[in-house]
């Protein structure tokens, strides 16, 4: 069988978890890993794939079918998505939420110039989660939509407490309510404010001398992160941090609460809980990149998103054996 | 806007909650609904509604975009689907699993010589579970994937129990075992045998004078039926039976429970809790019909499943609406 052959740009957790994920897929191949980094401080799991300058990526173009791009959203991707459409079929997870309109514009266009096919906003949330809330409100249009994260270690909610002055290190986690979720389960379409849905937990390991009483105020009342929340602060030591909360972690649900007639309340939950959140988004990247190599194929061209993807060519299997087995 | 127009063919439990669930959609209307029965004996809720015999199906062609056939899978769909396929789009619930390949194969060839569109075995199981087992398998290709149905009252084995000798009345619940499902979620991935995931549940009202203890025992030896499994026998009243176990409610859950590296488990899962099983299971079908019309639109002939439909196709939104809304 011929293999479909990958590239990875970025070479940091996500890309780490996109190697270790392509290992478990027999149909697909490595073939390299691109970094901005000098290649030669790169070191990848298996010393066969090569290591190469994100420049050299253009000379690649017949080499490579797919390329995964494991670069961040907030500068990586808006630049490098749209350059790489152009010569690749890719897959990305872009997941700023308020400018993906935009991206999909910048995708598209040099998608179609370069006649390939690019699935954006690829992971759990953009990702499963946005197609389990479109099936939820698509199946039961009368009814509530309901998105819990955690619990889960926030990544940017952790570098926001690091920022913080006196403070070593920290991990921040977000938590579901309890006691909301329930009410949601029941199907009670309760209303929710921010307060109400999640609890935050920091972790903070502080210099020696800081003044505890200054980080957890300045933490409590940040605009945005915390501000909204009913957020508790626990000081630990480093080794606490390190032992204890080094894995990250990360989870959560979508829940559409409906109702199909008189005092009949349907429930859709689906859930997710995850030891390693990167490396659950990576292997959702990866079986991605299986159908944007078919869609390609199919000569879909331009950029998609979750939402336009068949189902099925997600999956190694053929049409008539998904039939057969999994149907 | 010009409304997708809907046929029913078959008026029972599934034909009234269609009929329902096309009321919540307001990019749909209901044109007609077709039985075998006189149509003076079958009353519909919305009186603007034609009732006609399926004979005259056929005149309908160019007043009807898709038939929702409500027919069961034992007798009704292999007959009536690919004869429908022939002349409609159609949407069926076809579950009898073994003969899906076959099933598939008929209705495929009627739908591509009229050139039509018809997506078969759409409902939850087959259908949304069997979505979520393509998608834990592809995502997480080292793992291993649970389906658990109930707490649900089954319409077959209540039957089953309905023809002993003496029984006047009876329902039967599926119950996954709580214990079993634990293990599940907790990463253990068990090996389970039938009577280690699901208990079963009977509510029996006895002829007078019946004897109990032969009924009991012809329930828990039935082979296929309750022999694999734990069964329970409550004797209860006819107006017990009337009054609490009316209720066609039903559920389950998919939990794909898999590895992405070194001890981390990742853990997915879909769970359905609905008080109404005909009412959910006509809900999906009338979304799937939206996507049934725009395939065909699109000119994707054939037979199809919920695998081959892109999940944006089953809402009325926009493909920018739901990158806005939904992502």
């Amino acid at each position: 069988m011929e293999k479909i052959k990958i590239g990875i740009v970025g070479y940091g957790n996500l890309g780490r978890g996109t190697e270790a994920a392509i290992e478990q897929n027999r149909d697909m191949e490595l073939v390299a890993v691109f970094s901005r980094r000098n290649p030669e401080d790169v070191h990848v799991k298996n010393p066969q794939v090569k290591v190469l300058h994100i420049s050299d990526a253009e000379s690649y173009v017949n080499d490579i079918d797919v390329m995964i791009l494991c670069g961040g959203s907030a500068t990586d991707l808006p630049e490098q998505g749209p350059e790489f459409a152009k010569l690749f079929n890719t897959i990305d997870s872009y997941d700023t939420h308020a400018k993906i309109p935009e991206y999909y514009s910048a995708v598209n266009e040099a998608a179609i110039s370069g006649k390939k096919t690019s699935i954006i906003s690829v992971g759990w949330d953009p990702g499963m989660f946005s197609l389990n809330r479109l099936m939820g409100e698509a199946i039961l249009p009368e009814g509530a939509t309901y998105t819990f994260w955690g619990k889960g270690l926030s990544q940017g909610h952790s570098d926001a407490v690091r920022r913080i002055e006196g403070v070593k290190g920290a991990v921040q986690y977000t938590i579901p309510i309890e006691e909301a979720v329930e009410r949601v389960r029941r199907g009670e379409n309760p209303e929710l404010t921010t307060r109400e849905k999640h609890l935050r937990e920091c972790y903070v390991v502080a210099e020696e001398g800081a003044d505890l009483g200054r980080i957890e105020k300045e933490i409590k009342t940040m605009p945005n992160y915390f501000a909204d929340y009913e957020t508790t602060v626990h000081f630990i030591s480093k080794e606490e941090l390190e032992k204890n909360h080094a894995k990250m972690l990360h989870g959560g649900f979508v829940i559409r609460s409906g109702k199909t007639g008189e005092g009949t309340n349907q429930i859709v939950e689906y859930s997710l809980k995850l030891d390693s959140n990167p490396e659950f988004t990576s292997s959702i990247l990866v079986a991605y990149a299986r159908a944007a190599y078919r869609l390609n194929a199919l000569g879909q061209i331009g950029a998609k998103t979750v939402f336009d993807v068949p189902v099925g060519l997600l999956s190694p299997k053929s049409p008539e054996q998904l039939r057969k087995e999994l149907l």
